[in-house]
C-alpha cells in the first residue's frame, strides 16, 4: 500500500487539469482597505483587492474596531469553551438577540462559520421530521449540500431559481410527508437573485418549510440590512433565515435566525454546533458593532450598488465579457481554468490588481471567471486602472476566443 | 403536517430526560481568570469558573493580547474572504508554518474549529483512498465520528484504549486495503491517556496511517507543547496531529499537521476547508503568539499539572468520588443527569462556583459528572473553597446514592 502515491497523485491530478490553487499571501492595510500588502518571495508589494467578501468594507470600520479593542480589554481573547461548558459570553447572548431582531424572527444562533451553520441547520432539523423530503436549488452552496447529504433525507434539485420545475417535483410528492425548500437569496458566483416570493407561495400551497440562505445579502439589501428578503418584505414568511457575519460584517461566523422551537432544536441536537468551541468573544463584539451600525446607515448600501453599477457599465463599454449578474457581484467570464489563473497571474503581477481566479469545483467546468467585487470604497480611479489592466491582459491572452467558445 | 408539534415534541422529551441545557451567560474578567461576571435576570454577580477549556488561562496573556491588539490596528476585523480567494492573510502562513514546527511535520493547514478540522480531514483523507477501513476509539470525539460517517467508509470501532482488540480487527482485515486508525491523546471527559505507542506499533505492523486528536494535550504536555505525542516522543511515528486552537492556546479554530501531499490534499478537497471564511487575523495572530509562547515557556504547564494533583488529592481527602483522571482533568461522578444540574446549579447560586453539569450525549448516561479543569490561575483559597463547597452539597443532596449506583 504506497500511501504516499495515493495523496500524491490527487495533487497531480489536478495540477494537470490547471485549477490546483495558489493561496495569495496578503495583509490587509486597515484604513486604506481595498489597499493590501502582498507578501511575495521577493518581498512585498502594495496591491489592491478587488475580490473580497468584506463587501462593504466593515472589517476597518472605526465601530467595529472599537468595539473589538474593548472587548479584547475587558475579557480576554477566547471564549474558553462551547457554548454550553462555560464558553457562552455575554456577546454570544447579545448578538443572537440583535440578529433574531434583525431577520424578525423569534430567535437566533450563532454557529463558528456559515458552513456549519448550513450544515448543522439542514441536516439537524430533517433528521427530527421522519420521512422529509428536501427540495434542494441547482446552485446551492456546497455547505447546503453537505447539509443535504448528511440528513440522509431524500432530495429533489430543482433547476436553478426554477420555478415552475420547484412547483412539478412538490405536485408529484407525497403530501403527508414533511418537505424543505432550500435555496439562497443572492448567489455568489453569478450574482443573479432568487424567486423569494414564489418559492414562498409554492411553500404555502404544498405546506413546506423553507430555508434561505442570505449570506451574500446581509447587510447589504433592505433598509436595515436583513438581506434581499427584507428589501422584498418577505422575511416572516420564510421559515429559517441564514446569514454569516464573515462578509457585509466583516468578521467570521454564521448564524441562523428561525421561531424560539427550531433554535431550540437545532441547538440542542446539531453536532456541529454543540461540540465545538465558541467564537471569539472580540470576533462576537465587532460583529455585534457591525449588525447595529448597518440597521441604521443607508450610506454604505448605496455607494455599494453604485460602485457595482459603474463598474459593470464601464466593462459593458470596453467590451469585457461581464455576465448578466444584477447584484453587486461582476463575474467576467473566462471560460478555460489555465487562461484564467493566467489572467490573475499578470494582473496580479504587472497591475497590482488582485482577483482571483474562480476554477471547478467553485463554478462548473467551461464557466471559469475573473470574480470582482466592488466596495465603496473603491473609487474611480481604481475602476479606470482596473478596466485599462482587464482590456490589455485580454489582448494579450486572447481571452474572448474561450469566452465564446463556453 | 404539524411542523411546529414536531420540533416542541422533541425539546419536551430532551426537557423530560432532564438533560435541556441552560447556558450560563457569562463574561470573563481579563487579568483576572478565572473569574468572571454572571448575567442573571436579577443583575450580575462575581463567579469563579472551574470549567473553562482555557486551560492556561492563555486567553488573557498579554503577550496574545499585545498580538491581538497590533493584528486589529494594523489589518482590521476579519480576513474578507476564504483563504483561496483574498482571504489568506500572512498571520494564516506564519501560524500554519509554526503549527508544523510544533509537531515536527512538514506542513500544516488552519481550520475555523477543531470540530470541522476533524470532520473535514478524517472524511477526506479516507475518500481518497479506496476501501479504506477506518479503526476508530470508541470514545472518539463527535467530530471525528461525523468524519467518519461522511467519508461513507468501512469503519470498525474498537474498545476504548484496547490495544489487543485493536489488534483482532486489524488482522481480521483484508491487508491489501488502506487503513486509519483514529484516536485522541487525552480523552477529555475521563481524563485517561491513549496507548500511542501501541497504537502505532500496530499501525506498522499492519501498514495503517494513523490519525491523532490532541486538541486536550497541545500546549498542556511536551516540552515545547505540542502534546502527548511529544512527551513521549512519538510525533514523527503518526501520520497526522490535529490540534486545537481554542483550548490551551486560548482562542479558536483547528488544525491539522502532517506530510506536505497530505496537507495539500485536504487542502485542495475538503469542502469544510474551501468554502468558508478564513479565521478573523486577529484571531490568528493571537493563536500564533500563544503557540510561540508555550513552546518557550514550561511555567504554566508545571503550575497546571501542579494544581491538578492538588485538587484530585483534597477531592479524595473529602471523600468526593472523583474519577481516575491522569491527566488535568478532574471529573466528579454524580451518575444522574437532574441531579448534577441540581449540583451545578446550587454550586452556582449559593457559592459563586460555575461547573457545567457534563450529561448524555456529551457522556454515556448513567456516568453524567461535574467535570472542574484547575488552571494555573485557580488559588489555594479556591480550591478550599471549592471543596467546602461540594461537600456541603454532596450532603445536601444526597448524590453519593447516584455515584454508587452509577
Amino acid at each position: 500500500m504506497d500511501y504516499d502515491r495515493i495523496f500524491s497523485d490527487a495533487i497531480k491530478s489536478v495540477k494537470n487539469e490547471g485549477r490546483y490553487r495558489v493561496f495569495t499571501d496578503i495583509e490587509r492595510q486597515r484604513g486604506s482597505f481595498p489597499n493590501a500588502t502582498w507578501y511575495t518571495e521577493d518581498g512585498v508589494k502594495d496591491i489592491t483587492v478587488w475580490c473580497s467578501n468584506d463587501y462593504l468594507g466593515m472589517g476597518q470600520h472605526p465601530k467595529v474596531i472599537s468595539a473589538m479593542e474593548d472587548a479584547l480589554r475587558n475579557t480576554g481573547a477566547g471564549a474558553g469553551g462551547t457554548r454550553n461548558i462555560s464558553g457562552n459570553n455575554h456577546y454570544h447572548v447579545l448578538l443572537e438577540q440583535e440578529l433574531a431582531d434583525l431577520h424578525g424572527k423569534e430567535a437566533g444562533l450563532l454557529f463558528t462559520s456559515g458552513y456549519i451553520s448550513n450544515e448543522a441547520t439542514i441536516s439537524t432539523m430533517a433528521k427530527l421530521m421522519p420521512g422529509c423530503v428536501i427540495f434542494s436549488d441547482a446552485l446551492n452552496h456546497a455547505s447546503m449540500i453537505e447539509g443535504i447529504r448528511h440528513s440522509g433525507c431524500e432530495k429533489h434539485i430543482f433547476r436553478h431559481n426554477d420555478v415552475e420545475h420547484l412547483e412539478s417535483l412538490l405536485k408529484a410528492c407525497d403530501p403527508n410527508v414533511p418537505k424543505l425548500i432550500a435555496f439562497e437569496s443572492v448567489y455568489s458566483m453569478d450574482g443573479d437573485f432568487a424567486p423569494i416570493r414564489e418559492f414562498c407561495d409554492l411553500a404555502d400551497k404544498y405546506n413546506a418549510l423553507t430555508y434561505l440562505d442570505e449570506v451574500h445579502a446581509v447587510g447589504m439589501y433592505g433598509l436595515r440590512g436583513g438581506g434581499l428578503a427584507d428589501r422584498e418584505n418577505l422575511m416572516d414568511r420564510l421559515t429559517v433565515i441564514e446569514g454569516t457575519l464573515g462578509k457585509a460584517f466583516g468578521l467570521m461566523g454564521g448564524y441562523i435566525t428561525s421561531t424560539a422551537d427550531i433554535v431550540d432544536a437545532v441547538r440542542t441536537f446539531a453536532s456541529g454546533f454543540i461540540f465545538t468551541t465558541s467564537l471569539s468573544p472580540v470576533v462576537t463584539a465587532g460583529a455585534l458593532a457591525s449588525v447595529r451600525h448597518l440597521k441604521e446607515s443607508q450610506i454604505e448600501r448605496q455607494i455599494h450598488q453604485e460602485r457595482a453599477a459603474v463598474l459593470k457599465e464601464k466593462m459593458r463599454a470596453a467590451d469585457l465579457p461581464v455576465m448578466p449578474s444584477v447584484s453587486h457581484i461582476v463575474p467576467v467570464l473566462v471560460g478555460d481554468p489555465v487562461i484564467c489563473k493566467q489572467a490573475s497571474d499578470i494582473l496580479l503581477d504587472e497591475f497590482n490588481i488582485y482577483v482571483q481566479p474562480i476554477n471547478f469545483p467553485t463554478v462548473p467546468r467551461g464557466l471559469e471567471r475573473l470574480r470582482f467585487t466592488p466596495s465603496p470604497l473603491h473609487t474611480d480611479e481604481m475602476v479606470d486602472h482596473l478596466i485599462t489592466s482587464l482590456s490589455a491582459v485580454w489582448a494579450q491572452l486572447d481571452v474572448k476566443k474561450f469566452a465564446n467558445a463556453a
